[in-house]
């Protein structure tokens, strides 16, 4: 049928469940059909709302277009759209911004209230009746078994040899009837490779010919190098030490310019053989694998340049052997993560100085995507990095805060903080021992006396002295900010 | 040898790994032997300081003599000692506050540093040389095989029928060397029932008779009945709708009133053949054993009153088949508490509207006693429950805050929040959603109306809608406090 058709079986209020993470493999043609639907309706003066959940973020066609269309009530559990961002922050749509490895546990668990529909983008669908996964896997097991109904979109786009690539592991259940997940290797396969649908529930199938919208490559800078220096000469340092392995232990990172810094650090760094055990698949994971640095890629979605995906597509047979795409809930498990001992490398919005990280709340009311994986990942980590340049919005924000205005990540998963002025290892440290090296190490010169003097000032009035603080200018830096568009005095 | 003779081969600047966990099964005469000897040195002008790892907390033959000697340098994971927390915040002790479950592979992974000295309780040595262990398990397995030297109390307090009792799982590795741990079931045994020990590493052995120095029973009061009221509610309702089975799941709790009153609830309660997987074995989990209630208590340690525990110590052999003692990173163990499905009961010191729980920082400096467990279970368990009464110190704090100033535990990992007030179920809402239900249902009415205030003025001026606050307010109730005694205005 047609993306209009499709979206007209869907009523207001439904709750849909959406394929999609990292701008990868979500449904292009019916959720615009749909937010088109919603803004004749509401044109006409009707109330039309849906509730979204998706693997992760999406792309404009998907989001954006819903949002625009005021059409999304509630969403869960990841964004990174500009304009749906805009509509949580203005406090016009609810979001629930959850830990990725639980949004299937907790649908089957049924506090979420029924998925009714499942709008899941495919590569294809097999002759008995299969359905070859597209390019990311997220909650797509999820949302084809407890959805009541389902729209397929089979995208032409999506090359057919991605066929033998993905890994569904049918093996999850509710307690008290969960077992072991049979995995001790990144490079294992547990699963099917194709989705079980029930064809009774697919009540509609749009065939689209349309590109994952990625991101272009976000190309390092300076700042990004030199963080990436930092931590390579760190690995090299625990390598020594013998408190990581030759080859490195999985490894998890997220997106953006600092990681693709990282990335081509370890391309032509010493070590070899290594593999990766995380979210998504990056430019800078192919580039290593295609060199043999990386033996293999393990992830739940690609995540990569429009040029990229192109040759990703193009030359899928060749790669399918190194690449294993798993559904969220298995990608993300904490009881992998925590088996495996991923190297865990994800970005932040602030740290403070005992360590707790922020990755969420900008001056701690302002949402920024969502905790996404990275609380997986930093708890149960070998190794918890968090990496980001000291300022930002050219110096006006320091990374670097008294105390985080939200915290994510508290400071007992947060093993090194590492920004372009240097590298603080807070493993096994008090926190005043950590206060001391996160200062001296991570700050940006601009702010460093800033933090000494409110660190000295503390240590003399706080009320404990176990992580001194002074309440009434824990949080002063961001208000300033607030007001003046400047931490700075 | 005696226990001074032991204590003279301990030298200043070592690291020691305790046996004791909740005050039981800690070492009971060289650690005051080695205080006593701290004291004489410090009298000759000698720097005499020695890092104590244990389990979690101990006694005040072990925490609080070597704190009142000022000998303890650095201390970890945990600590409910009086005289340790004045030094701790005081700022003269360092502490570092772990995840228990973190523990033993944090010290195998190295960055500890060395482990020169065990000094470890047991309940007797078997003719073919192993150990076999006392009231808790804690990390005691960790200890004995990576110290250098090891001391040993052969209590004779503690019964030789608890040979049984224990479970040792010797499989844990480091990566990528872990496998899956073998545990489906809380009642499964998949270790051993004593400590393995390398003879030549043991340089001495100290014949003591004393008891664990428990707690009395900490009886509930009308505020405990109260909160535990709302939540055998909630269970039976959650029962009702499906979303738990008629015999709930693993129970996880901590200590105090509130969990007395909840054990008793539960044992007069509509629910039968429960299990138990947690870190402490409590009176009320005894009692419930012995009417059949519960089926069996798998855990770390035992916490229970002087009477219970004589009790526990004469029929041993009657509860050897429903108790399961385990070292804490199998009891504590992420991939086990997630398998398992817990139902995690902790208490806190204060929430804050949007669900994130301090648990350990009174007033954002002060160290109570440590996140323990709690982050263990809360981020992997099946529901994840806070307990408390809505006001401390005679109405003067309020459990319920703008902002809590300090976070342990975020609010991805607070399911519900209970007080005497009521029961708020936060799972799958939205901050703003969570916010009214905390303030309408929690809250003490004393702070109620301050809280709306704060919240509805945050509404219509934050930065961000997503989770709106007013920064220069958020942490003024802690001020006040701190300034005037009270957090009312």
């Amino acid at each position: 049928m047609t993306a209009e058709e499709a979206a007209r079986l869907i009523p207001s209020g439904a709750a849909i469940g959406m394929s999609g993470f990292t701008g990868s493999g979500y449904p292009k043609a019916v959720p615009q059909a749909l937010a088109a639907r919603i803004e004749d309706e509401h044109a006409k003066g009707n109330r039309f709302k849906v509730s979204i959940w998706s693997g992760a973020s999406t792309g404009p066609e998907l989001d954006g277009a819903l949002a625009k269309a005021d059409g999304i009530d509630f969403r869960l559990p990841y964004n990174s759209d500009p304009i749906a961002r805009q509509k949580i922050n203005a406090g016009t749509m609810q979001y629930f911004d959850m830990h990725l490895s639980q949004v299937a546990p907790m649908a089957w668990q049924g506090f979420l209230g029924k998925l009714d529909w499942a709008v899941v983008e495919v590569s294809g669908i097999t002759p008995d009746g299969h359905l070859i996964p597209s390019s990311s896997v997220g909650n797509n097991k999820t949302w084809l078994d407890i959805a009541e109904n389902v729209i397929l979109e089979v995208n032409a786009w999506q090359s057919e040899h991605l066929l033998g690539m993905h890994d569904i592991y049918y093996g999850t259940a509710l307690p008290p009837n969960r077992v072991p997940i049979p995995l001790i290797r990144p490079d294992q396969r547990i699963g099917e490779p194709t989705f079980r649908i029930d064809p009774a529930k697919v009540v509609g199938v749009v065939m689209t010919d349309s590109p994952d919208r990625n991101a272009p490559f976000a190309k390092p800078d300076a700042v990004a190098y030199a963080i990436a220096g930092q931590l390579l000469e760190f690995f090299e340092h625990e390598v020594k030490v013998g408190r990581l392995p030759r080859n490195l232990l999985p490894l998890q990172s997220g997106v953006g310019n600092v990681t693709n810094a990282v990335l081509s650090g370890l391309m032509h760094g010493p070590f070899d053989q290594m593999t990766s055990f995380t979210e998504v698949v990056q430019d800078g994971m192919i580039e290593m694998l295609e060199t043999g640095k990386l033996l293999m890629a393990s992830a739940t979605a690609f995540s990569l340049s429009p040029e990229m995906a192109h040759r990703i597509n193009a030359e899928a047979e060749r790669f399918r052997g190194k690449l294993v795409l798993r559904p969220q809930e298995i990608s993300n498990h904490p009881e992998l993560i925590r088996r495996l001992g991923c190297i865990a490398m994800n970005g932040l919005i602030e740290a403070d100085i005992y360590g707790n990280v922020n990755s969420t709340h900008v001056m701690g009311s302002r949402i920024q995507n969502g905790i996404g994986g990275s609380g997986d990942f930093a708890r149960n980590a070998f190794l918890s990095i968090f990496m980001t340049p000291s300022t930002a919005k050219g110096g006006a924000i320091s990374a670097i805060v008294p105390m985080v205005a939200h915290t994510d990540h508290i400071a007992q998963d947060v093993h090194v903080i590492v920004t372009e002025q240097g590298l603080a290892d807070l493993r096994g440290l008090s926190p005043k021992a950590r206060a001391k090296l996160v200062i001296e190490r991570c700050a940006h010169p601009d702010y460093r006396p800033m933090l000494q003097d409110y660190y000295d000032r503390a240590s003399r009035s706080s009320y404990g002295l176990h992580a001194p603080n002074i309440l009434p200018e824990a949080l002063s830096w961001h208000q300033r900010f607030v007001e003046t568009g400047s931490m700075k005095p």
